[in-house]
């Protein structure tokens, strides 16, 4: 194998067990499943015509997002699932002297992947003590800037400001922000990009628009950026979202009030888990995206990990000192957050015990 | 944009003009609808659970290939289109004194384009005088080979024997054969794997299965290959198979004779069509594929391709010099061939009255 990828290492997805029926409160989905026009969309009929292929230019689509977000169809791209996206940029802007690039060292886990797997030098910044970025580490204009806002697996949101500011200091390089959890409490940065030719702003339907399963991202940029996107899509595979994919995305864009009402469902279910959490002694981040991060001293983050899994709850894990003794914990519906809660509760009163 | 990429000739996929209804004869679908185990299993319950991530390792999809091949699961790669894997293959097996690569020049538009976009050296060796591959060119043992078998736009395929002594002579590189039209009348080349760790063969759902919308690819081969693709797939995009891709190739698995009919009556309607073209003056290559490849010289491959167009049946033609005269015509249903072959009587007829 290529020795350039020999040592990679690659991305690590949540677990997916099936040994038992979990509450899967660890890789991040919408409890909520796609709206009532997306079941109605893929139907029979589309699914008959699987035979045809899908249109690669996907304009129904590119034009319901750039009605969504007041912008031209040629300011949208969109990709199999925003890691393509992500992969694609990496691959498209960062060269020559611009072979650089810069994020979060506590941040989504594919971007130092992609930055190795296209040899881009990488400078990952730690985050302040409180877990919070420090724009400044991201002000100095020589390099491509990488930042998730909200920040996972952190939950904490930069201001529309903050990130204006970055896009400002840095002209000579592009500027992504990876907004997978915007709808969770974040300010979108999709304006910016009106008044900002070096501002990507990607987004995906996995988390809030409840389509994981589909695979569908998106990205809003100036033409010049999407255009250079497009190119990479057209020389690695053009077909890359298949017709399914493509229609109920289109369908789903027709029913935004649906996915904002999940929204603001998940939201005080997350505020609720964090009042319970807090209560039970737990220090968690002030999480503006569909998961919660959470510690307790009083018991370490794998313990916890492990201990809720053997009662049939997924939570996500991460062994990275700097945050082990935390866990990512993805806000699902009232009923499962109620689950969690109560098991949390009766784990440590069963640690009490134990100790006796 | 990355310089790299910047000249690079992206792929051009077949025109979908949707200005009239047209019959399709240029993007080589199958004619017929996936079958009624796919629709059944593409169900609204399965669209409502849309919301969860696909399994990553496909596991079930895998099982199934693997049964039909007689192989093990670690023995097949799946991906998201039989590009997604060609590119991927490019990237894994072609590095250091493995940076170059030999393909017929008159073959599938992509191999060069990925061949640029990883910046490994290719040589395109032209065919002989009757489009069909010299093998010689492809027995040095210094490159890493990829053909297309049957090849295309030509039809033409190459014994299984003539595989295994590429295959045979090419001891330190990876011979990829690309059998996307092997299941119209040529011999596929997965036996070959059990015996030689250097041969991967690629496949796809677009073509014989009915599945072209649905985006999905495979490979067969040695272990140790397999698991370099799925290196690149988790440095990538892990979860590139949506979820009812999955659940469709597994359905169209269940029920393959229903496929290896439809190949059957495409092999009849090739058949009538070749006999029927060859009556109106046509040369053809000897097809083993899902299309034809024909020239008249009573009329040029463009000016029929336009004319065509203008009646609405769609060819694909190609600007390249040396098979310009030439049009590759998908061989769709009967019905579909009967009109095509009218329509050219006409259209000859036609251009005789307009010289009188």
């Amino acid at each position: 194998m290529n020795s350039k990828y020999r040592g990679m290492e690659a991305y690590t997805p949540g677990e997916q067990p099936t040994d038992m029926k979990y509450i899967k409160l660890n890789t991040n989905e919408s409890p909520y499943p796609p709206s009532p026009k997306v079941l109605e969309a893929v139907n029979c009929t589309e699914v008959s015509r699987l035979n045809l292929y899908p249109d690669p230019t996907c304009k129904g689509l590119k034009e319901s997002l750039a009605n969504l977000f007041g912008v031209k169809r040629e300011n949208i791209f969109v990709s199999n699932g925003s890691d393509d996206i992500l992969n694609f940029s990496f691959m498209a802007f960062c060269e020559g002297s611009k072979r650089k690039v810069r994020f979060p060292e506590i941040s989504y886990g594919f971007y130092s992947v992609y930055a190795e797997l296209h040899g881009v030098d990488y400078t990952a910044f730690p985050l302040m003590e409180d877990f919070s970025i420090n724009i400044s580490d991201y002000m100095k204009n020589d390099a491509t800037v990488v930042i998730a806002n909200p920040n996972a697996p952190t939950g904490l949101a930069l201001s529309l400001e903050q990130i204006e500011d970055i896009v400002k200091a840095n002209p000579d390089y592009i500027v992504l922000i990876d907004e997978a959890y915007v709808d969770f409490g974040a300010e979108s940065a999709v304006e910016l990009t009106k008044k900002y030719d070096n501002l990507l702003v990607v987004g995906t339907f996995s988390k809030s628009r409840s389509m994981a399963g589909a695979r569908l991202g998106y990205a809003v940029g100036s033409s010049e950026l999407i255009a250079d996107l497009e190119k990479i899509k057209y020389s690695t595979n053009p077909y890359n979202i298949n017709r399914l994919t493509l229609l109920a995305g289109e369908a789903a864009l027709a029913e935004n009030s649906y996915y904002m009402d999940n929204c603001k469902k998940i939201i005080e279910s997350r505020e609720y888990t964090q009042t319970e959490l807090k209560n039970l002694g737990f220090d968690m981040t002030d999480s503006k995206a569909n998961f919660i991060f959470a510690k307790s001293d009083s018991i370490s983050g794998k313990e916890l990990y492990e201990r809720l899994k053997a009662r049939g709850i997924l939570v996500r894990h991460f062994d990275k000192e700097k945050i082990k003794e935390y866990n990512r914990i993805t806000v699902g519906t009232k009923e499962q957050m109620k689950a969690l809660v109560e098991a949390i509760s009766d784990i440590l009163e069963e640690r009490k015990n134990e100790k006796k």
